[in-house]
């Protein structure tokens, strides 16, 4: 174990990690298989799964997007070596926004190209990005992080952090001039991270 | 870990988290997608969503109310060092309440104003409310409770368990009268949490 | 720890913790809410949810016969000690018949009072407690079975699976007289309870 | 425990325990009860039943692919001592693949005996035996081997990763020209595991 952990904080994790696997899983839920007659050819089945195109790409999307918000989660707490209270009301409006994910995804592929559903879905990425940054902020400071946690790596759970709430702040943005690609404001954050990283770097020479 | 904890009571305490995480996902299955026509106008899409908003407000409380639960088991089962299978009856069926709480969410928000569902919806809370009482009541007492557990944080753990009941029983009681806003009635638990601890204070002092 | 346990061990336990867990809790997913028009009468919606009572009383039977499942194979890993990749298979379909429990239960409560229903959701509980009966004396015998666990405990377990058995198979046998109280069967666990431990108690005398 | 774990590693282990517990319990969901009037025969009921075959088979069959991947995964992890975050991102594509299953076993049971869905169901299985192949092969090779772990058992994991390939290519192959009995294919695994393990005696040997 890489620090000491309180048995408090194991079990806000393991629920956690359950609420965040359940609502990866459920994504599919929202899939439905077309069904078609015996007699149809293999061109009328392939364009039943074409059609239901857009509704995979949300799938993998969201399932990306859920995958990365678990990763920082993941992250975050493996630096954290003490329970707090502070901590768990942030976690579960997290957790809240995190499990209504699958519905935005429901919604977005469902009218897809769409300005309305591309903004609702990006905004709630917004706040899963905002709620991901305190409670990960929360996790790797006193009275939480583990003392024998690197400040590297801590910098880099915020740099991470704020760089999801740019690329989410991005992909708002870019939902109201073109809907249909709002979720590529997403690959800005490896940007912003570099950004973040350089400036870092900058200030601590100065 | 706070205090010696037995295995079985560990894999009881990883069910319960288990069966209240997929409880709090669950909930967004009832909440539908409206699929509009590729030529709809934002007003349209803003209209479509604006009908949700029932859904929405329900899906917010009710992850509130099942939150809240878990955060009570979660307290009370941090003070307990031992298995007793005394507790396994009445948590199961706590767990059937809380699993019970998506179908109920959904009732109430398909008819909403509406008297039965309010009532339907709060006396199922009260139920949740007063099996809670009863298990985190036996994780704090012999021969479950850790010897080391704090008699403050015990006591506070019964206050609260008997605020979400007197909370509970008020929101059946304004179900009845308006049903529109029985769930205001759980704002009265930070009331009686306040007032059940000036009652114990003055009993000690006494 | 009650006894020392494999990592793999865990893992195995773990895991069918979570498929126990998601499988109570996808029961309710078969309840579907009633949506009425806004001008209904309270009258009318007692009655909407009176129409429920057959899927409300079939949720509350499989949730305690998953969730007895449940304690059994919770009582009988307690005793196990080591890993044995024997018991994964069995296991495995022990899971797949408990994932299988929210369908047998829809089909029995949308098909109340009939014999076809009956007869298939005893034979599915059946074929549970014959693979729980497997999986759970192989995790109390060598090689799994922990060398510290009380021999009581271990013919407790054995005589609890072969009760489940009998029971189950009294209510498939019910299920073909009396459709409607084919799951009563199931309230004569506890007398091959008490008639299988009068046996052995004979028998150690003897 | 088998070795020495990191807590990292755990989470991610659990994480992805909890993942392949949902898709195998949702499996579940796509089969939908038939409801017939009360008046109902045992014979319409026993057809209605019969109608479903193709589900209830598609549903034991993919219950036990997603059981087989689980139970490779397992194996594999049992033999990791340590975390590296370079297997995380294969991990979760391989996760995304498990969550998808439920829906390729909707739509090929609701597609029976068609070439298009058989096809697509297999592809999605292969695209599952090649991550597992990349996330096994991470786990048994340093840095995150335990030091511990037997040789053969790492070749044994590393043989079955191949069989499962091939015997998932073999699937993709027969899915074009019998469409109905493509699972087959999986089948032919048992045969390349020992074909696999009979040229790796020989290479020893040599």
């Amino acid at each position: 174990m890489a620090g000491k952990t309180d048995h408090a904080l194991e079990r806000m994790v393991f629920f956690s990690d359950a609420v965040f696997a359940i609502a990866i899983t459920l994504l599919v839920i929202e899939l439905h298989a077309p069904e078609l007659p015996r007699s149809s050819s293999d061109a009328a089945q392939l364009q039943a799964l074409a059609q239901l195109v857009p509704h995979f790409v949300s799938f993998a999307i969201s399932f990306a997007v859920i995958g990365m918000f678990w990763m920082g989660h993941h992250r975050a707490f493996s630096l954290a070596g003490h329970y707090s209270s502070k901590v768990l009301g942030w976690n579960l409006l997290l957790l809240g926004v995190i499990a209504f994910m699958p519905f935005v995804t429901a919604y977005l592929s469902s009218n897809i190209f769409q300005r309305v559903p591309a903004i609702f879905y990006c905004l709630t990425m917004l706040a899963a990005a905002l709620l991901n940054l305190k409670v990960n902020g929360t996790a790797t400071s006193p009275p939480m992080v583990d003392e024998k946690a690197s400040p590297e790596t801590i910098a880099y759970v915020r740099q991470r952090g704020i760089s999801v709430v740019l690329g989410s702040a991005s992909a708002v943005a870019l939902a109201f001039v073109m809907p249909a690609f709002c979720q590529a404001g997403l690959m800005s954050i490896p940007l912003w991270l570099r950004l973040l990283a350089w400036r870092d770097r900058k200030r601590v020479r100065a």
